[in-house]
């Protein structure tokens, strides 16, 4: 049976030694997280995640959400328990608005807990995950009323959410859309259609469900500007509040999905449902979009929560698992044979995991750290170097991180042999989840065009230039750092080559799109390979450090510097490549006529 | 539902337009192959696998197969009557010896009919691929009297055939084997131990299953010098050769598996069943690998086959979804948007998985049939050229060609967004039949080992060698065809790679193994894309002849250079990203202590 222990002591070394979280203590909400207060919240989450939400993951998968005739679904056996577990502890409103019962810390805080939780058990940690995201957009955008009604419920976990984009003819093609609000006179909505794929539509968790739904109002324009966001409540509140009578909207039936069996998707029906407007008429898009970015980010952090829980199993079989000799002679001559990490490339495999993580990691906590600066400070700088950066980095952590950490599922599950294979080891089901991933919340090509066409060239390519200044000048100011020197050389190598694409696109892309769009899902693994050499290049600077004034585990610290240089000898010139690809441009791609395909 | 097209068209290029298979009109074997004989073949093997093998391959997956509680193991509906009509129309035995009622056509004709018919259905396709392994072990090494008791039936599909090599403890370590032989002094032996991951180890499908055992004769020497192997069928034969008395195997448990339900993957436990030696005592282990060597070709066709079936319905759903406009204009303004296939990104993910398939069906041919030729010819020299090919190429064949093969599924997979992780689409099922074969037969990590550590340096380097020259050749021969030169400058900078990949293992890894072991798995893969892109330089060189004569369909052969300029562009220069990782060498691999990983 598989195992999961949340990496505390990375986290918080990333956080306070190479971040320096504790440099924001001025900021409102920074000063209720002091150093005792995260290590505390850290420790606690990880308990929870390791020995109630854990141990439900693989029971979960196996038995699946089943569907009653009457449209009621329940979730696997101990799931309740264990959400009702999360949502005591106050997990779900860790960052959220301290007037509706949240507890105002930083979200970087709530994202390490949600990387311990996603990794523990993806499909149970989902239905908060959603919560959190109709939080974001409610307390945005929902009036007063709205607000009072529903934040403080959901914050307590007493009710869930879930956002309602996708119907059967669109995804990704917002304007599409039809499902149908129709005013009630009242200041109320009759909402119908049909929406599928709604991840926690449905379930025996909560009293309630608080569903954001995407409709347009009658006579609303077409496409994407017509469209109105909606909180549709499964009971609708009474005089006190509470759930009174069950409104219009049920789950048809739930999808059978190649993983994630424990959250149920639901095809949701909106027969004439009550809904209550969110925002301004034909503004909903922009509204959900607080929510999606919100969610992006909590679907990079599921790919690397994945490919960490995976990582671990690997490694301990790795070490358990007797088969072959080193190639140097016995390593372990008493038994019958090594054990299987004495090998090189079994080594690489899992190095290659290792050096990922840990920079994926570090990327999610830096950029969530300078949104949340960005977002508590008063300095109009702060806020848009923060704004600037989340927005370039949201569709690379979301892309990148899901891409790579499915990947590392594959690799992780490749290391048990045939045992891989066989459902009882647990691997096969990380591969299985953390594939949806790549696709939810915007599928991976469309985060990339997200990157290329809009973000990037976004306020005169100001996001991605205060970036390479930073870099710039990170590696400028540490040039005099010997054993920093293969780090610093490496990233500039790579820095260029992002530079060089970025500048190919500027020369080739304004012509004609579709040489960006070609170059799209490169240029962002490119972005990405760059994003995580940088995060290297700091870690190993706060390492040496830490070596030389005898500070830390003198272990880890080593140990951070062998798997740094091995990200920057082995993964990081994947960039040349990357750049050979986008250079390529579109014509090849373009060329051939549909029906040759 | 997914549906299924046999690339025949294709498949006739390559073999004859390409490759010249009617040069070899002279061999033994191939004169019963007149073009009239093989397109027939072809097109009667794809009405097979498209109409009767691929409908049952998603009710297959659903189902899987069951095991009863006397150990009889019952397949999904429709499996039995689908392997009749592939044992019936002879397909089975189609390159087995006439002697033994097979059609004696060369192994590249049934390696064509494996790629439909895994492509049609994999798990269902593995019953008769596993009886030709085993029919090819026991022509090698078998008596006579074994050959004649067991190759007519099993060449006829009326009983299947299993490889029984790894247990609880032992896979890739062969040595660790534990099963034990005792005489009968008859000349028989009775088995007694535990085989698991036994493919269709127990089944409804025949009236006997041939099981090859290895084991150990008691007071054999320990390691893989003292392993033996066994023919142990399932019912002993009787006097007239008939099933007769029930053997002492049997089923003890089903693995309950990511895919391939529909192939019953066994634990086989020996009880002192009764098996006769095959070959020598002692001398097991060169036998199973002539079965085994088989097998990997066989897995490196199931990773193209799975590409192809996942890459043509990605291809169709892209076609007809509609969702957002082309980057130019809408494509088609009637529609409330534009097929997805107008989307670069959607273009570039297609076209490399098209590419790869395109050439790696074209590689595992040409080895193939240099196989076939060394094997057929009575020259000494075609001999040992075709045994080296296959030596260094089976491994690259098994391992590049299901890694990327299940990387094409999972990119098909994502061309349906949501859908794609919806079981009813069928994609999923080919993400999870094609994760098998990076594992079975040798992990992909054991494969490059067997390239690196084996196959390259063996006999002074003569097969890679051998392989540069005929590169060279190519390059220097056509350096004349204008329109070739992108394609022979690519191949030459990727030969040009490879080469100092190889130059920088002769220089460290003699000194120090493990430089080999860390570098082994990019080797593979740099020496992968080195066969693929001579292959597209070939298939380019003819498709440009066939333009320039007027013969042929001129759409396709356009088609055809496009993709391969594409493979040439956007795939080829992944090279360069390999030698990176391979010349970084194996310090930061090896220098973590286990307890730091």
């Amino acid at each position: 049976m598989p195992s999961y222990k949340a990496p505390v002591e990375d986290t918080l070394f990333l956080l306070y030694d190479v971040l320096g979280f504790d440099r924001h203590a001025n900021l409102p909400g920074f000063a209720d997280a002091s150093r005792d207060v995260v290590e505390a919240v850290l420790l606690e989450s990880a308990k929870l995640c390791e020995e109630v939400l854990q141990p439900v993951n693989r029971s979960g998968d196996v038995e699946g959400c089943t569907r009653s005739a009457d449209g009621s679904v329940t979730t696997p056996k101990g799931f309740k328990a264990a959400y009702d577990a999360f949502a005591d502890g106050g997990w779900i409103g860790l960052s959220a608005d301290p007037d509706y019962g949240g507890q105002g810390l930083p979200h970087t805080i709530a994202a390490i807990v949600n990387e311990y939780a996603s990794a523990a058990n993806m499909a149970l940690a989902m239905y908060p995950g959603l919560t959190q995201g109709a939080i974001a957009a409610l307390t945005l955008h929902g009036s007063d009323a709205l607000k009072q009604a529903y934040l403080p419920k959901m914050i307590a976990g007493t009710w869930t959410g879930t956002m309602n984009l996708t119907e059967p003819h669109c995804g990704t093609d917002l304007g599409l859309i039809k499902t149908k609000a129709v005013p009630n006179g009242d200041g109320s909505y009759r909402i119908t259609g049909t929406k599928i794929f709604i991840s926690a539509g449905e379930h025996d968790l909560t009293e309630n469900i608080v569903h954001l739904v995407l409709a347009r109002i009658e006579g609303a324009p077409e496409g994407t500007k017509g469209i109105s966001l909606f909180v549709v409540p499964k009971f609708k509140l009474d005089a006190d509040g509470a759930p009174g009578e069950r409104n219009a909207v049920s789950c048809g039936s739930l999808e059978h999905k190649m993983g994630i069996h424990g959250n149920a998707t639901c095809v949701m029906n909106y027969d004439g449902a009550t809904g209550w407007l969110v925002g301004e008429e034909n503004r909903g898009l922009p509204a959900m979009f607080t929510m999606m970015n919100e969610a992006r980010l909590g679907v990079g952090i599921q790919g690397l929560a994945q490919s960490e829980v995976a990582y671990q199993n690997a490694v301990a079989y790795a070490k358990d698992r007797l088969q072959g000799r080193a190639l140097s002679g016995a390593k372990e001559p008493a038994k019958p044979a090594d054990p299987i990490i004495v090998h090189p490339d079994v080594r690489r495999t899992l190095l290659s995991i290792k050096a990922f993580n840990e920079a994926a990691r570090a990327l999610i906590l830096w950029t969530s750290l300078k949104g949340d600066v960005g977002h508590a400070s008063e300095d109009a700088k702060d806020k848009q170097a923060g704004d600037d950066l989340m927005g370039l980095l949201t569709p690379v952590i979301k892309g990148v991180i899901t891409d790579v950490g499915f990947d590392n599922t594959v690799k992780a599950q490749q290391m048990f042999g045939g045992h891989g294979y066989v459902a009882e080891w647990g691997m096969e089901q990380f591969v299985r989840d953390a594939r949806i991933a790549m696709i939810y919340e915007g599928a991976n090509g469309v985060q990339a065009m997200d990157l290329v066409g809009r973000k990037l060239g976004r306020d005169g390519g100001r996001a991605i230039m205060a970036l390479f200044k930073e870099i710039d000048g990170f590696i400028k100011e540490n040039g005099g750092i010997r054993d920093l020197k293969p780090f610093l050389e490496a990233l500039k190598k790579a820095r260029d080559d992002l530079q060089k694409a970025a500048t190919w696109f500027m020369m080739h892309a304004m012509r004609k799109p579709e040489n960006a769009g070609a170059g799209a899902t490169d240029f962002m693994h490119l972005l990405g390979l760059v994003a995580l050499g940088y995060m290297w290049a700091r870690i190993a600077k706060t390492a040496l450090a830490k070596q030389a004034s005898g500070e830390g585990d003198a272990a880890r610290m080593e140990a951070r510097l062998t798997t740094g240089r091995f990200f920057i000898e082995r993964s990081l010139p994947e960039t040349a490549t990357r750049l050979a690809a986008i250079s390529a441009g579109a014509d090849a791609v373009m060329a051939l006529p549909a029906e040759a395909f």
